[in-house]
């Protein structure tokens, strides 16, 4: 059955990654995985970093809400294990204060290590302090109700992207991307081959050396008909 | 006589809150303010704080401008006491640098806590390093004139909420919050029942007691039609 | 020939202000080298800093991308001489990470200070840590790809503002300022000029005088009709 | 008692000012209008008519409702009266479409003129054919609940306004203007008053007169110091 | 194999609903088959329509392009049939005019009904006079390049929510909902019914009827605390 | 001397394209001319027209005015000559209406066709009836004052574009486009070209001719690695 965006469900399980691969996505960083994970699963650059400086992975545990209502978070706690990260989406854009540090504090003391929302947040010192980690879309003081049902662990959409529960979601300073749980293991393989080559590239250019000649641009790009000039003034019509 | 965004009027006096009350708003926070004034009086999340980590509560003072002019900027400075913050709306939107580290030097100077508006600033560096705490909706650098009257302590609307001359500005990281100035007891009395509620059910969460529980929010999620299952196969049509 | 916003150009060349120069634009910020400016050059309000707490200024390499496509980053790195800063404009609005930390590494081998770009960028936190300084619309992992030309040191227009390559950046925590070449020293004078003068401001307003009195305002905003009330109630109508 | 955004109430009573009075107003539109009551009172431009080329004035039933929930529009419709005009406005920012052309039909029975709302509404097409009209921040399929109140006839805050029950409502193609309903006429006064003197300006424009002459202009041009040239090469240094 | 957002894939065949139900889905309009496929499926309100008063469903061919780049027009032209919708989705946002009369056109001569696209669109006067019906982010002159591949007919992210080719698409003036092509059936029957039940409602509220007794509301509403007054006043503490 | 956003200044005279050339611009419109003017000078897609199925071409006389201050506009109608459009840009952002059916009609008397500005406008309504077209960023009713000088003729930046008086506006349903004076006569010639050749690619698309062969695009896609596939399962990792 399609479970896409459907309410009044809870679902007890999911599959997870385990916590070495997991600290290894962490490592890597967003950029990277997105790359490697062929520039697939980005949430929009709308949703932002509450911290600075820091990067986390971890199974995404689903939360889906109606507008100004965190009713079904309470839901959602009961169903985390260590590792866990909530993926918060509503089924229309609200930025109400959904969520705030009495929550965290009972995720926290599940092991939980933050949130992606497509959701606004508050406390937003008190999360800071307590070391939940937050990407979400604002930061409001809104209050919320507990009236209506939404679902915990079915898919959902958030940040125009696609999240199954047990997807591996990977958060830093440049924002959250999303891997099928399935493919988490070639994902890390390939991002692992990437660093490496990466740091190959680094080291060289540190040295001086450029990027024309490193990936050897220079040719295509007089072939695509780039022309040097000493001055503005030589171009000519 | 209705005075709300009146031009060319400045009131000396208001009302004010004394500054043990206001130290309790400060450290109770928007979050919680807002919540024990029944979800009232919440600026627009769009006015953001340019600092982190710092919560005040002062007087408001307000400053009613016209696009791209700050002058009444100077006429708000002499009518300001210690334990002040200045509330600025301008009468129609404008991102406008109105407000900058000499302005603050001056406010400082008597005592003014800081300043939130619904306005651009600048100078926001020095502002920070001088502790002189700004919420506002943009930061930028654009100068403003100094030819059109606004006015000084009229009632004004700010971030789509009305703010009166005397009211209780509560701002932190979370954003901002208004208290009418009648309603201030009324609402720390309830904010402090508020704040002890919840230090003890954030210590039953940090043990592991879930929020499920403590509301006793089983029997009305499952009223409401809420389902569980083990794993997403089971979910029949 | 008219070169704005034309592509398939590289420049070799620019006039560049000298380093003594640059570090006195870089200490007195935007905010006073704009007013300085007679209130121009000053890039959209959209264009903000990665980091906090700096201030710096330097020689204009501009840059001309296309949505989505990097390629003229590593034509640009060949261009730039210590003391530079990229100035990036794409063709049309994108937000795409066009720039990250191998770009920053081999543009701080050749004493590239920092990038300044109406585009998105990633590898944040790297870029911060390595001290590359970036001005940017978006933090956004979104990759991009090494297919179309633009050109490199061409005049463009980036965040409302021409640019022409040689202009004078000057950047801090509020924001960006464009100062044409040709006018870098008479520009600098009139902003050390203006800091002197605010810096006696300063004192003074530290020491309790009022911007009324310090400005001799009172007459013309009398003569401008603003009227004085101990209490609104005393406002007729 | 302050009852601004106050929930749970519902008052049956409102002042309402006379038809031929609101048919002046709707005639007369919201810049003239605006412009007779000092400009004040105007909504937020991102407040837009969903048709085009229709002027109307009323009587403000006020509606405050939640995010995502419309209940209170039936509670609504029980007070109003022909002339009447709603004006909703959400306790926090949400676009979802609370409004559609059921609630339309129930409305326009009762001799309702139109919607002024913060929020979202649907069935846009069959409102324009119905001929009710509407003033929306959004046009958005999304459907509401009911299961939280808000409040009928209360002061609310609506588009950054302040909207107490039985203000005079004024739109048209250029937006919202609200005058408090015991300045209504008052307002009205001026606003004839300027329509006339417009009309003897718009006829001498008509007829090739400049504004430079009909307001004499050019003396306090020429002493804010502008300067004619007749080609830009003679602009001195 | 997870096609979702794949690049360098072409399918030239999905499933497609009878042109008898696409027609019923297109009187029903938005509204109505949103709310009968439970509120899912409806993409962002900012993608709007170009056209005013047109209603239309038809089957989701989809598109999915790099930004700036719109090669895979070309290759999706091919794969349609008459009463086919085209639904494109760009792999970051870019809002530039991918699309214009001469694809339309090209498209027109296939049968093909319109196109709902996450990007810009350009020639909008020519589409309206041609009577190819559009929903886009924007309206954009801007070309692109041929460049990059994406992908036809792979499932794509647009406007926060995933299309599947062949998928339902029911667009009007509200905006645009999806319906996955197994559900179809049984989404038409509920709206239907949903429509019967809604003429109805409106008959009887178009006799004078209030909802709050068709829909036994008052008792709900007085359990919830909902506090009739004839006057403001009478309002207690 | 570098005019460029400099206040206080008004010159005569501008050079004029001739009404002939300006007719053909008009009939081949923004997408048209962009693309013969090498894709450059395209306004933001914010700048939109308020009205529909309206193209014109004319010369632009710019007008420089502050945030909220209008005056700048009675300078500028003396200068207007028939054929021109008014190009407006404030020295920051500011949605005021600066501009309403006043100006229109002194402009209008003088042959002027229509206002192109980064400005909010208003009377929308009878602008349209007057058959004045005007491209802005909003519609809003907000007034403006007349006390700061700007300029009249001198280059400005609007809608990120750099306009110099003079240049040839082109402006319908799609935005507006900026072409050089001296670059008119060329794009005219390229732009009569490129609709001939899409005249004739329109002819052979409406005869169901494709894209992909019209262009020989099929080898280059499938040496770029597009993969074609009869049904989704037969995708191969």
């Amino acid at each position: 059955m399609n479970l896409l965006g459907k309410k009044g469900i809870a679902i007890r399980t999911l599959p997870r990654t385990d916590a070495a691969s997991l600290r290894q996505f962490a490592r890597l960083g967003v950029a990277t995985v997105h790359e490697a994970h062929e520039r697939q699963g980005l949430l929009s650059p709308e949703i932002r970093p509450i911290q600075q400086g820091v990067g986390v992975a971890g199974n995404a545990v689903t939360v889906l809400v109606t507008p100004g209502d965190n009713w079904m978070f309470h839901v959602a706690v009961e169903l985390c294990q260590p590792g866990d990260i909530l993926v918060v989406a509503p089924t229309s854009p609200c930025t109400d204060g959904f969520f705030g540090d009495l929550l965290a504090t009972s995720l926290q003391s599940r092991g939980v290590i933050g949130l992606v929302g497509d959701i606004g947040i508050r406390d937003s010192q008190t999360l800071r302090e307590m070391g939940f980690h937050v990407w979400s879309r604002a930061v409001y003081a809104q209050g919320t109700v507990k009236e209506t049902l939404g679902s915990v662990n079915v898919p959902v959409l958030c940040g125009n992207q696609l999240v199954t529960p047990g997807d591996i979601v990977v958060a830093d300073d440049d924002g959250v991307v999303i891997v099928p749980h399935a493919q988490g293991e070639a994902v890390l393989t390939k991002a692992l081959a990437r660093e490496e080559n990466e740091t190959r590239k680094r080291e060289r250019m540190r040295n001086g050396e450029l990027g024309l000649d490193i990936y050897n641009m220079r040719p295509r790009l007089a072939e695509k008909g780039l022309r040097y000039y000493d001055r503005p003034e030589e171009v000519e019509e």
